[in-house]
């Protein structure tokens, strides 16, 4: 890992570049300059390529209001706007679970803010924990270089107790505490289905 | 049902209009107007209140090039274009089980063109099969006014055989034989969660 590079790009902000940033991919090593959603992405593909797990993030939803249909030429939105997600960003199947989360970087030390999630996101991981399917978020602490998939039903207790306790972020340690680390690796970038793999062990063990 | 009510829209034309299009859907009763999508869409709606299914149609994927960051307002996209899903349209979970479908209309009357489908559709369905997803097709005869599910293990063989049987289509006998018939409802517009539940029984009896 190399803590020289660190990330530049603004959080959450769209790669729109996917043939580009392929080509440079090739040349990065680990995490290195990646952001959390291009490593997850990466690792992604991995999983797809090598029956593992298919998950996707999904596009980012736009409200497109004018789109121009020039003659011999593929249309061309000229007026569009982000809409919010009603979803998480993530998800998808892996060996017969039903498999969503939500990715978040911080620049944070100790702390994470709840104000990283709302409220439509939370009450997409209830109703998905509902149905049996295995919920997550992967957290990464961009400046101390590591992740952590903590699982919905904790996030959830944080979130429906900030207006009780009056808690707007949960502490790093109680991050450790309730989650399991991952290491950034090279093929995939974030095997996270490790830890998705001990999610479903430690369910059914209780 | 109402035959006096065509359907104008161009298939698979996404419907940017989300306040007006509810409000209108209020008085709309069971399938009358409504696109496949919207009947979908609604169905879901209804399955997500009820806690039955949380399926959602992923939102349309979008090349953005060009945004503008007015002051004091929000970002307009002034460039950007469609791209090709990588997916099919819809997935999610039900009673713990993966669920992933594409969504076709056509107006023929005894038959179905496989052109409605790409290679990328059929592999994603292919993957998701093999990772133990309930994968399907739900095709409206809009002219005919009726709606099958067809498991996608037939859709692929039919895709498979193109090649060598030459057959760029399927036959509407040979979608009846191998499919559920579901009627569009009043709530949920369409219920096709109870041949998916069907689906999850016949695989269970093999």
């Amino acid at each position: 890992m190399n803590l020289n590079y660190p990330d530049g790009r603004k959080f959450n902000q769209p790669s729109n570049k996917p043939a580009l940033s392929s080509t440079k991919k090739k040349i990065l090593f680990g995490d290195r300059g990646m952001t959390l959603e291009e490593e997850i992405n990466e690792s992604n593909k991995y999983y797809r390529s090598h029956d593992i797990a298919v998950i996707y993030k999904k596009p980012t939803p736009i409200q497109i209001v004018k789109v121009d249909y020039p003659k011999r030429s593929r249309a061309v939105i000229k007026e569009a706007y982000f809409r919010q997600a009603s979803t998480t960003d993530y998800n998808g199947i892996y060996n017969g679970y039903y498999v969503d989360f939500e990715a978040k970087e911080t620049k944070h030390k100790n702390t994470f803010p709840l104000k990283n999630f709302h409220q439509h996101q939370i009450d997409h991981l209830k109703a998905c924990q509902k149905q049996g399917g295995v919920c997550f978020v992967i957290i990464k602490y961009v400046l101390l270089k590591r992740y952590f998939i903590m699982p919905a039903q904790n996030l959830i207790t944080y979130w429906d107790n900030q207006n009780q306790d009056g808690a707007k972020s949960i502490q790093f340690k109680q991050i450790v505490d309730c989650s399991i680390e991952i290491n950034s690796s090279y093929n995939p970038t974030l095997p996270y289905i490790e830890a998705v793999q001990q999610l479903i062990d430690n369910e059914k063990e209780k």
